[in-house]
C-alpha cells in the first residue's frame, strides 16, 4: 500500500456548508488550505478558524481560474487536493425555463469544474500524484421533471469526472465524483426533530471526501453516492 | 393503441448521413420536412430529393432558433416531430484541451438542443401530441479518455432527455434518446468489406426513429442504444 | 441492410397477455409458432386463433427444456425467433420472505431462460442467424422494496442478457432484453377511463418487439425500456 | 454524527485475501470475528492469529445458515456487522457452459448471500442498527462474454443489495454493495514489478469496507467500486 502525504488543498465554490467542513478537516490534519469562491466576505471566519486562505475567483472565467491557481502557487505551494463544489440551479417548467440560466447552469456547475480541474491536473501530472474530487448530486445519474438546468450541468460534470478518471487514473491522479443525494445540513436547512439525520450532516460528506483522498492507489473509487438513510432512492 | 398523424418535421444540424436518410423516410410517409444547419448550401440536393425546405440556423444562438421555428411555423406548420442531431466534438489529452472546444461541445452538442426543444415543446403542449428526438452517443453514457468535451456535451444532452421526458411524457409529448454506438457509414466512411455492416447504416437508424415516433404512448421508449453487431461494448 | 427472413418462433412462458399479442403478429407475418407454458391448456384458444402449436414444457427442468426444443425442430423446425417471458415474483418485508420462493424466482425468472437461450443459440450459432428476446422488468434495473425475490430473478435475467449479446451479437445472433415498466393491460387489469393508456396495451410491446427482430444487424438494440407515458420513473 | 460502536462481525465466505484483512483490521479495532467457510481447516491461521473463531457452512443450505447464526449467536453475540463474499464463476463459450454451473453460480453468489443477509437483518432489526456488506464484481454491472453464469450470479446479489439497501437503511441497517473490479492480490496472484498495484491490495479493499461501517447514517453509501488505479473502465 503506498503512503502518500498531501500538502495544499485548494477547495473552489467554497462557502459555509460542506467546503467549511473538508477546510476544517484537511487544516487538523496539517494540510494547507486555500478558499475560493466568488465573493470572499463571506469566508473570513471560515479562513480565521482554520488558517486557511481565501480568494476571490469566478470560476467560469478562464483568466480568473488561472490567477487563482498562480496565487495559490505562489503563497501555499501547488495544489494536489482539488476540490469543486460550485453548482448553479434553477426549476420551473421546461417550456418556461430561461435559457440563460441553463447557460449559467452548464457554465458554474460543469465548464468551470472543468476550468479547475485541468489547472490542477497540470500542476500534479509531473509529480504522478494528486486527488481531483468533484461534488455531484442525484441530478447527474438522473434527470428530474422542472429542473433540465440542473440536470444537464450536474450530467454534464459526471461525464467530465469518468473522462478524467479513465484518463487521469492511471497517471496517477486520482479522480472522484461525489454524488451528494438529499439536502446538506445548515443553519438555514436544520435538521428535523421528527425525523433525525435525514439532511446530510456535511461533516458526514466530510469524512468521506478524507476517506477517498486517502485511499490507496491500487483500490481507487471514481464515484461514491451518498445519502441520509431516509432518502428515498 | 392510438393512432397518430404526424405533419412536419423539423431535423436540426442536418446533413448526409442520418438526417439525410430521415428526411427521406418521413417525406417518403407524406410528412413535410425542414431540414435547418448552420451553412444550407449542402443541403440543396437533399432538399430537391425529398422536397424539404432547407432553413440556415445557428442552433445555439437563440434569436436564430426562435426565427428558424417561426418560419417552419409559417412555411410548413409548427412541427410535430423534432430532431436534433448536431454536435461538437475535439479530442486530444486532458490538459491540452483547448477551454474554447468545451465551451463550443456543451453549446452545439447541448444547450443547442435544449433552446430547439423548448421550441418544440411549446408548439407541442398545447395538442398534447409530438415527438422530439435527440441524438445521442456511446459518449453520453461513458465518459472516454481524452474525450472530456464531448462527454461533456452529451452526458449534457442525456441528462436533458431524461428530465423532458419525465416531465413531458405525461403531458403527451414523446421524448426519446438514441445512443448511436459506432461509425454512421457515409462517402468519407465506407463500410469495411471484410466486416460488413461494422458501420451503422444511416437508414436502419433512421428506421428505428420513425419505430419510436410511431410508438403508441401506452409502450414509449425514452431511450434506445444502437450498434453495429461486431461493436465491442 | 440485410434483408433476414424468419421462419419459426418459439415463445416461452406463453398466456394470455403479451405472448398472445407476439402469437399474432407473428402469425400474421407467416412465422410458424410454437407456445410454451408449463400447462397449455389455456392455451388452445390460441393456438386455433393463430395457427401456433403449444408444447408444455417446465423450464426450470432442463430435460424438458430439450424435449421441448426437440419437438419444435421436428414439427416446426428450428426457431430462429425465440422469446422468454416466464417470471416468478412475491413480495414481502425483506425478514419474512420465504426462501423458497427466493429459489423459485431465480429458477423461473434466471435459469429458465439461461436453459432456453442456450438451446435456442446452439441451434442460432451454425446459422449465424436468429433473434433471442428476454423480457425484463423494471425490477432488473432498480431493485425494489420488499421486493428481493424479483429483483434478484430480473437482475439476473439482465445480466444473462447482457453478457450474451456481448458475446453472441458478433456471431450473429441478436439478443435484446425489453424492460417492460409498468402493468401489461389484460381482462384482468382492464385499462383505465380516468387515465387512458397507464397501462401497456401488449399489442403496443409486439410492436418493439417485432421492430428489434427486424433491425438490421448494422443497428441493432440489445436493450428498451417501454413504459406508458404517465408511468413514474 | 452518530456514534455507534459495533461489537461481533460475521464474515462468511471467508478465505485468504480479503476476509483475511476484513478480520484482522476488524480485530484491531476490539470487534469479535467470526468466520465462516465450507471447510474450515484453511481458517486456523487466521482464526489464532485475530483471536477469530471459525465455523464450518455452507451458505447456500438453509440448515446451515441457521445453525451459523445461532452457533454465532452463543458464542460471540448476535453479529451487527455481517460480510459476505462467497461466489463462484466459471467461464467458457455460451453453448457449452454446463447448467450446472449456472445453477451453481447463482446458488453460491447470491442465493446463499440471501439467505446469510436475511438471517443478519432479522437479528439487526429489533436494535435498529447493523452493518450489512456483499463484496461484488464488475461482473454484477457489466455482463461479460463468456461469462453467463458469473454475471448472473452478481448482477442477482447487485439485485438483492439494491432492494435490501432502500427496504433496510429506513430501518437503521446500513447495506452497502462493493464491486471489487480486478484481481485481488494474494500469493497465488502477487502484484507485479512491472505494474506496481495494479492488483487490488486485500488490505486496502478492507479500508473502504471499514469506512463504509463507520459512515454517519446521515451520509450512507449503498455502493461503491473499487479498482486498481491501473485497470481500465
Amino acid at each position: 500500500m503506498t503512503d502518500v502525504n498531501f500538502n495544499t488543498a485548494l477547495i473552489v465554490g467554497a462557502g459555509a456548508g460542506l467546503s467549511a467542513s473538508l477546510a476544517r478537516v484537511l487544516a487538523k490534519d496539517g494540510i494547507k488550505v486555500a478558499l475560493a469562491a466568488r465573493t470572499i466576505g463571506d469566508l473570513d471566519a471560515l479562513a480565521k478558524q482554520t488558517g486557511a486562505r481565501a480568494f476571490a475567483c469566478d470560476a467560469t472565467e478562464r483568466p480568473q481560474v488561472e490567477k487563482l491557481f498562480a496565487e495559490v502557487d505562489a503563497s501555499l505551494g501547488a495544489p494536489d487536493i482539488v476540490i469543486y463544489n460550485a453548482s448553479f440551479r434553477t426549476r420551473g417548467p421546461f417550456v418556461e425555463l430561461d435559457p440563460l440560466d441553463v447557460e449559467k447552469a452548464l457554465a458554474v456547475t460543469a465548464y468551470g469544474a472543468f476550468l479547475v480541474a485541468q489547472q490542477a491536473a497540470r500542476r500534479m501530472l509531473p509529480k504522478k500524484h494528486g486527488a481531483i474530487l468533484l461534488t455531484g448530486a442525484s441530478a447527474g445519474v438522473k434527470g428530474y421533471p422542472q429542473s433540465a438546468p440542473f440536470a444537464m450541468g450536474k450530467f454534464a460534470l459526471r461525464g467530465l469526472a469518468q473522462s478524467m478518471a479513465r484518463e487521469l487514473s492511471p497517471q496517477g491522479i486520482h479522480v472522484a465524483h461525489v454524488v451528494v443525494d438529499g439536502g446538506i445540513r445548515s443553519a438555514r436547512r436544520p435538521d428535523s426533530a421528527e425525523s433525525p439525520d435525514s439532511t446530510l450532516d456535511p461533516d458526514a460528506i466530510a469524512d468521506t471526501y478524507i476517506h477517498l483522498i486517502h485511499q490507496p492507489r491500487s483500490a481507487w473509487a471514481w464515484e461514491i453516492e451518498l445519502r441520509p438513510w431516509v432518502e428515498k432512492f
